[in-house]
């Protein structure tokens, strides 16, 4: 995930399968005739109408009151976090793997002063229910606890190989977010994946939530963007807090209006992401040494470097790049691989080719 | 400056002169062909190649090493106060009337937990160098301090109505900053209408700032954003802290395309700007009742109510309104006007009849 | 107000007079017997029985519900504004020239992310109802702005000369504060101070405060602690953060019995101790070259090295120091001294006979 | 923990044996002599030579440079913390379990914006040491990660039963911090509990760290305060940060008299209380119902109470109050007792004997 890692491959290749991140998409001919022809006005004043109307559309689509488009699923989660956890002692319950806790710098901690508590994240993305119930501390409780004013959940899960939160998970997350008198938010950056995976519609995925950060340019394809949801006056907390961070932006129209053509045009792809990241997934495992970890509900695969197996991430980093096979590293013995909707499977072979040859060529210089 | 207050006019209106804020423009038709066109990727991965190609040419036309695109001008102001206060413990000086401490919700604080030190402005923007100088704490000093460790001037100075700081006074103030030890950072949110007013280089009006934030979407046009700049390690610092709130965007090739088209094609409107703004302000002055505050020397005017002229603020407003004159009220005797490029010569002669309709129109309903 | 810079003679001194703070006061005999057989328990854990006493006398004395002793004057101001500036994003009116703004190293911005909106002191510590009530920025309003929720005062004020802000004057912003729906502390480090140089009781001075800090180791002559009062919801919110920030101390009854001694028996010294600042203040304007500066309300004196006078500061202060006079010197032209219980009529007019050997000796070697 | 959940038995008991914590002791006449008769000066000037004395006592017990007394172990850690982590995105890994993350208000959070990384803490006070170096994020790493700057560890550790960890076991995790530039801080609340029962000398066991926080007023017996180590230049920013929290106080030489008695006289009073406290795992271990969970090596014991015991923790307590044996209960199966130099091997049999009749009491109501 770092920028100074990555760099495109020196000598020219053929063919580039970019699979760092679903975030890598370019925007379509579709996109970009939208954003040509976009009705603009000045969002900060509030009068954009491309911006009212994706807020409409993504609030229609969570069954939330109101929405706001942010900059970032980063800036999403931070606001809604921040806004629940507006009084100066709030702590919130989250996954010890999620997004917010490792890949956002503290965020919460660092900027809001909110003191996060991590209850472990079991494979599947979830948390025990009794180990939430168990970490909750009440306001008028020992005087040297802060106050859980917030549980987040992430739907799907990225850190656990982006596996998917049912319906009836959520909600029993919620009851005892109710039951205690806390909001429930969800990093739903990845929502749409989960909807498509589960069969299930957003609305009802994130009926239990307070509010939802739903991502925009992750495998919606769209440029730039994601949108939190919640009540009115949640949002007008969250349209306050996004011009203090800088998040308010002039004439967006230009982005939202790509938006709704991602909402339109790439909710139906995502099968089809699901479908190739199986077929990958599938093959990878074939491949000795290597092994996908978990199993692939949805877009993102890890894959174990098997230890002892001769080869190595970095060297076979190197042969994948040499061909144009862009990923991610994790650590020192695991790979990341995302597909999104300019992924063809047909690149899902060419990947796995490069996958087996980088193995062999490895494992045959160590000797093996 | 706030939405709930602008309601476009009910009946139809022939004619819009959108007076509000330089911030209203809408993207041009070169703009609009440069984002559909524009080649992109991935700018939190560190790849977009348009998001470099502005960057570059800002840090150059600053005379910085290195720049930023950020999504708004309350972000890359506060990004630089945040960078530059990176410790615990900091102090700020600043202007009492400045945009950071006014209009800026207070972030640096709330956000970053900086303590703001406001110095007096003056009417022409400028802070008294001996009071700059005497409000400085040293680090070693007094237990009781907190430690200064940042000067910030802007120009122009909106609150002052756009009037411009010299170089030879933003390079005394960063003089006492050296002396000192302190860093400098200029909000050049409008440092193109000061440069432009003064006939002086943007990097000779900025070469004692440690860091600049300089806005796109204001006279510039650019639908979008501002750019940071200042040293290597500084932007390395601020890329970073961009990710913490959440202004990492993804595609923004999009957004910076539009800005290198503001940047060649509209640098040259704001000499036209500033003229129109003067040849507003006197036929303002030849109203009777209002009278214009202040020399005006570039695109802003503010414009007091005199006192006891039977006349008031809100009426006024609503008559300007009811033809389509779009403006701010900053208080119950005092309304902002801003000239950017969607405003002609003859936009002001439209405005400025409306204006005299306006208040003899409410002199009359008074009895005057 | 810096430990490094005062340092005790080096050669005997026969006659130490010590005027840097009224916090340099030891504790009495009767302090030291009560600290000796004090009946203690744990604070923290509610039982502390002296503790008890001295909060419920302190909520009498000021005519407010509830009490808590605080480790000092600097936590009793920042539990204050912090419990009332509770939710992120929250503003404060206070003195330009207050001691929470100058003197507290900034701990509001710093520890609780609230940002100060400092309005000019005039010379007797007021600052203007009109300033005041123009610095208010209404939660409904603009969407750039942090929302006021609290306004300091403080009585009598130091850094003004100690002088009294009346009740009437108070009860005026306590009606401005009520109006808008904000809180009113009171920063009553010398607040015992006021009431006695006024004639009017401390619960009519701070009857308009919804929160008062009152220190017990400055004018009182307790070793240790200050008090804050206000409502029982805002007292337990304030036990708690007095938690978070490491206040809660255990067997406090031992400071909490001296402190009651000083209440029983030092608040009738502070007239006297005014009556000797008000003889050294006659004094010191005798002598060539000094002046005290504003008139001399209560025990503190801002004296002015007059300019062209051939003397300097830091040679009186080196010839002060030989001879047992310690002050603090507040730049390169101001000395400040303070008096109290510790200092008697005589030691004032030892002072003054050194004051004029050092100013005499500094101008004679300056060849004046 | 809370105040408000203990009362003390309201029927006259003839025997009052306090096991809530070691907070609870009451000064020893030693002290209290010491207190009456100590020569003291204001500390915040920096003058105080009794405070002088303490800290250069603790210096040289814990083998550090610099020493400085705080109100409280809370503040102790705050400080430390924040002054390691002076700089904005900082991260602390600490134990799961440990005093700072669960008991402090999540003040360095809420207080510093420093972001925790909990590690689980193992039944003895541990983390394993692979777990924390996985934990550990570079400054030159991804974007995305806040800067890992300090590793905590607690010694003995109070949640896990006040176990120690040995000088071996602190060296390693010194060795990792060293290795990645990281600071480590020990909450030594109760050092000197693990000294004795290691029989290894404080600054042995401290050695590896950079800063150790050491409670006055827990095992010593002192009324109030801790004493926070480290390098001169750390302790000069934690003199700062006492002030800015509000933890400077005048003539805390009262309080440090009390505590080089305790110093004197109580180090060697903790083997008992450990004797005591094992004396009391043993007769407890003996009742059926309970469950002394682990080895007890300090002066710290949990009681579970067993499940289908046909007892539960809230009749016991009260019970046990009823003949004025007080301690905590930790979760409707947890019951925690302290032992401490005020509770005698009488004391011990008599509260066992209690023990013994509250679960045959409640037993007996239960129909058992």
């Amino acid at each position: 995930m770092v920028a100074e890692r990555f760099h495109f491959p020196e000598k020219m290749v053929t063919r580039i399968v970019d699979l760092r991140s679903d975030t890598v998409t370019k925007p379509t001919e579709a996109m970009r005739a939208a954003m040509a022809s976009a009705e603009v006005d000045d969002d900060v004043l509030g009068n954009d109408p491309m911006a009212f109307r994706l807020e409409e559309e993504m609030a229609k689509i969570t069954g939330k009151e109101a929405a706001l488009f942010v900059p970032s699923g980063t800036m999403g989660n931070l606001i809604s976090v921040l806004v629940h956890c507006e009084i100066r002692g709030s702590e919130v319950i989250l996954g010890s793997n999620c997004h917010i806790h490792i890949y956002e710098n503290g965020g919460i901690a660092t900027i809001g002063g909110v003191h996060p508590r991590p209850v472990k994240n079991n494979d599947d993305g979830t948390m025990d229910i009794d180990s939430i119930e168990a970490a909750i501390r009440d306001p008028r409780g020992e005087i040297v606890y802060p106050t859980t004013r917030l549980i987040c959940l992430e739907n799907s899960h990225a850190n656990s190989g982006g596996r998917c939160l049912s319906a009836e998970y959520t909600d029993r997350v919620g009851e005892v977010a109710k039951k205690h008198g806390l909001k429930l938010h969800i990093d739903g950056a990845r929502i749409f994946n989960a909807s498509v995976a589960l069969g299930v519609p957003v609305d009802r995925l994130v009926r239990a939530a307070d509010s939802v950060s739903v991502c925009l340019s992750k495998g919606l394809g769209a440029p730039v963007g994601s949108v939190v949801v919640g009540s009115k006056s949640f949002i007008a907390k969250a349209r306050r807090l996004r011009k203090t961070l800088g998040g308010g932006m002039r004439q967006i129209g230009i982005l939202c209006a790509a938006a709704l053509v991602a909402l339109r045009d790439n909710v139906g792809n995502l099968a089809t992401d699901h479908k190739n990241a199986k077929l990958f997934a599938d093959g990878l495992n074939q491949i000795k040494g290597l092994r996908v970890d978990g199993p692939v509900e949805t877009n993102i695969i890890f894959i174990e470097i098997e230890e002892g197996s001769g080869t190595n991430v970095g060297k076979i980093c190197k042969s994948l790049e040499d061909r144009g096979i862009l990923l991610m590293s994790e650590s020192i013995s695991r790979l990341r691989v995302v597909l999104h909707h300019q992924i063809s499977a047909s690149d899902v072979q060419y990947a796995l080719s490069c996958f087996q040859h980088a193995v062999k060529k490895v494992q045959t210089e160590n000797g093996n």
